[in-house]
């Protein structure tokens, strides 16, 4: 049965990646996307892409209408938990693309972003990543979904941690990622002489998607984890690389480790392991995931220094955000979480 | 009802873009794809985006079946002549998306590429635009598929011509072009360190595909047409931006223009008019439409110079090969040409 | 001697190159750079590769110091003008980088910019191309440096202007551009996902330098020449590929336009003729001269259809400003024209 | 006193680089470059930047004169081996930028390369990092030029290693790194459409730089130090930003690290420190030094993590081999090691 949708916060690229999607899907009928800012301006004016495939144009949220069978909020942080609370009373389904409920903690919130609106409301959510929180993500009413970057360092270092495979400290997650990440919103930073070709480690230490990714694995073996996350802004307008570098707890064989990931992703349709041999693309890269719901992920053992490196692929725009997002919510709709998501990327790109 | 379908020279880019929509399109079977050189490889190995879509392998020609109701030929110039003369004997419908059936003259395929190996196949083709041949493609066995260069230059023009709009002397296509339209073969000129960032007018004159774009232009008019092309290679994987440069016949506004494009175009749903203001994309360019099989066209007149701009821009692997081709094939098919081919590309990208 | 040197509006790209190029000049003493915005900011700040070079910091415009031999404005048009005639009665040598200059016609100026603030002076001004007006340039106080489109164009075609060799009508002039010829100003258009891979026909016709292009090569031949231009932002930060279509007067041959060429570049060191064989690099490209003063030219005949193709490549902050530039200061201040300019470009860039 | 100096094997892009740097020398004389596989060539036909500055052919081998004051040798590991032996006869300066003499021990040497041909020579060679080496650099008639990612990684890592600041445990060196560090050489990992906008971990672990970073950084402290080091080819030609993070072994602030960078790299003008604010560019990046022989340096502190991440940049051509190479010429021809080599690099790039 066709779902009606809207999207709030409708004019960046993750508002923008989610309408595509939505457009595409066999289950989804887009009845509103709001924009303060692009209010009464045509969608396809934004993203020249959907240019033909609709008319839709952005409406200013005070026209917002409670009638809808799911929400996408895609504000910034601190400013999605109002709407969150006003449709948690209308029985829609809400999946919020902000940061605002993701974390279990209103301390944790606190420390990274600001004093939490509505922290009653902390406990109701669920974690966005279908690999991690399928079976709570299909009774949730209120889905979080996760950040680009954290996706992309939770879902390698998941199996290991579970396993015990690895050191809980001194992980390190070394992100290389695009330029799309940072939203529509620009200023000299994303300058395109200044940003070209450049290679930025714009947050060395104490990203806030930190708070996510330690929240995450530490649920998963029920000890704190700890995780140094240094993002890298590289050449590139879609995709993350995360390069994820752990010790060993003990001996560890590629065996293991495959065992471990198969068993882990089963049922993940959206998990490729890489780790191939007689090809050029051995490892993850961004490419072939650009434009898909893909996470591919891969591994090298460094036995002689007792580590590991784990590499992980994906788009921030679709796994990293509005893909996810469609994932859950044909998860919480009950539907196949690839339907209107199975599509192969483009190669080469 | 499904197709059963072969690629011949699937190993390339075209053969791996061809691959990737059949694989997704509703009403096709891959039933084989060849290679030489890589016999016996799984498909995924050389496309890293359809791993998880097909475990097919190339198999080596010898093996070619000639059992299947489609065949898709990729081969070079030269060597696809003999596998339409083997399959014409089948009823299988052929799509040859080498140069070898896109001129009707022998002695202008000569001149160009080569002495044509079965010049009395050559009038049984169809040229490859169904923006230009929809009629006749359906009605084909044969269809030679459009070039690249050449798709993107004579869908812009093609209205201009027919309504005598232009001067026939004197176009200049001068187009800009990604690195994908050479292929997966390489050399020092393709090298990463020279290729990159590059701006490399590689055929200034006298290029091969100013023969179909005449051609084709010629019989439209029924007169002689000539077009300069020079393309440029530019820092891009995939796309084309071609700007056409004609001097206007005569005192011809934008209402005019509107027309001609509106009505020659009208019934071809590929193709998307891109002339608008209050937008960042108010012209034609190739991000949008990578990964798609648009045209998108647009123009500026110059009326103090009596000239008029023209900007198309296509995937030289989509609208300017590979989707092209399944579009010729829903048509000799008698699907819907959008069957399977109807997706929007991505932005930002 | 070494001349006492300032630099007007130094904040932007231009006044950054010009910096560098001064500040490694054996001859020049940066004695001041203003800027409003940045007042009190060191320069190293926004020139992160001057970092170690210098500590100058920029000062606000109000504490301009008159006592300076020689003054680069860096300024927008219609801003530079009140600063030449401030320093016109110093005896300073002014180089003007704007566009205020750079029209004989305040009619012209009107037309394409806007009423001119001292029309008076406009007959002072030498267009600053050495290539064209170096002896006028030895003796003037004041040169309007040519646009880097303008310099881009005029130089490929004043040859075959000059000796009759191409008809003077229906000239095209495709150019593609950097986004460093943008400036440092940032808007939704050079926003980088935005920006990136991009090939935007931003101004297809009627771009204000084809004003100055028309000017100077109709003076070249006392006639009327006309100059279609159509520049391109492609993927690339510096750098200006123009390509110029012209339709030949008459029966031409390489060695006539050897001839040509060599005969007006004759004592231009930085014009090198790029026709080559047995190399990669058979025309010109950008690459090869960012970060340089060079204007690579070459060109390739197109009998069958009557027309030649110009291809000419500079760095548009180098040769396109800061370089020409302090070439033209060379020349004023009775110094080779090529001191502290002489240096390569690099290979790979 | 000018020197006479010849480049064995120069036509790849370490050759490039240095021939470029020596031929703009005030006190070089490049009277010889060898290539079997070029010989009889104009090396600018390899080095389009070249045009103009020089007509120097590539000779064979076979030719090579012994005369030189100095040779550089740029040929493969292995094959440099014989020259040096050759030229230690002859009293020459000998600057070695293949991996020959870089390693103490001819066990490491064979661990990482193969069997060293002549090990006898190891004990004479010099570790060419001046900022390590200064005075024996001075007095050395054979430097094994240091490798790129190696010097990238040494830099940041000796200030710390040396005033015991961090854990010599557990250090990992994650690099970035441009196509040219692959050199001439292509294949289709280098192709265009493959290679263009990835980020591939080539060699997660075990890459052969280890073996020098880790002998040079125990050497500082007389004891083991542990480095696991990850290199991905990204978007970029050249350039290499290298992210270290390791351990703090105690208590450490800012002004303790700005004591021992400074310290350490008194006397040291190639290397700048770059941790700022109130700018874009707080932390090094490889756009400001392409081009250049500068290393810049800056770190940031994660206290909570007691961690430190430091981040260095250099352009793999200049600082990382041919740059660096004429660095150690100028110390061993007994000049300022600035000599010919004090350039600042471009902005925007």
């Amino acid at each position: 049965m066709v779902k009606k949708v809207s999207i709030i916060g409708a004019s960046g690229y993750t508002g923008g990646e989610l309408l595509r999607w939505a457009l595409m899907h066999p289950e989804m009928q887009v009845s509103q996307i709001t924009s303060e800012r692009f209010a009464g301006q045509a969608a396809y004016k934004l993203n020249p892409n959907l240019r033909g495939f609709t008319q839709l144009q952005f409406t200013p949220v005070k026209q917002l209408s409670m009638d809808v069978d799911a929400v996408f909020i895609c504000t910034p942080h601190k400013t999605a938990a109002p709407y969150v609370k006003q449709f948690m009373g209308t029985g829609a389904k809400i999946i919020d693309l902000s940061a605002d409920f993701r974390l279990r903690s209103k301390e944790t919130y606190a420390k990274y972003y600001a004093v939490h609106p509505h922290p009653e409301l902390l406990e109701k959510a669920v974690y966005g990543i279908p690999e991690l929180h399928r079976e709570e993500i299909k009774n949730a009413q209120l889905v979080a979904c996760a950040g680009c970057l954290a996706t992309s360092v939770i879902l390698p270092l998941a199996p290991l941690v579970k396993n015990g495979l690895i050191s809980l400290e001194s992980i390190i997650a070394d992100s290389k990622i695009g330029s799309s990440a940072g939203g529509a919103g620009f200023d000299i930073s994303t300058h395109h002489p200044e940003r070209q070709g450049g290679v930025r480690s714009y947050k060395p230490s104490g990203h806030r998607h930190t708070a996510e990714i330690e929240q995450e694995l530490s649920a998963i073996i029920g000890a704190p984890v700890s995780v140094g996350l240094t993002p890298h802004g590289i050449e590139m307008v879609r995709g993350i690389l995360s390069t994820v570098h752990a010790r060993l707890a003990g001996k560890t064989s590629d065996i293991d480790l495959w065992k471990a990931y198969r068993s882990f992703f089963a049922g993940s349709p959206f998990v490729r392991l890489v780790k191939d041999q007689n090809t050029l693309y051995r490892y993850p890269e961004p490419k072939p995931v650009v434009g898909t719901n893909f996470a591919d992920i891969g591994w090298e053992l460094d036995p002689e220094k007792g580590r590991i490196i784990v590499m992980s692929a994906i788009d921030n725009l679709v796994k990293g955000s509005g893909g996810q997002a469609i994932q859950c919510f044909n998860l919480m709709s009950g539907f196949d979480e690839k339907l209107g998501l199975w599509s192969p990327g483009f190669h080469p790109l």
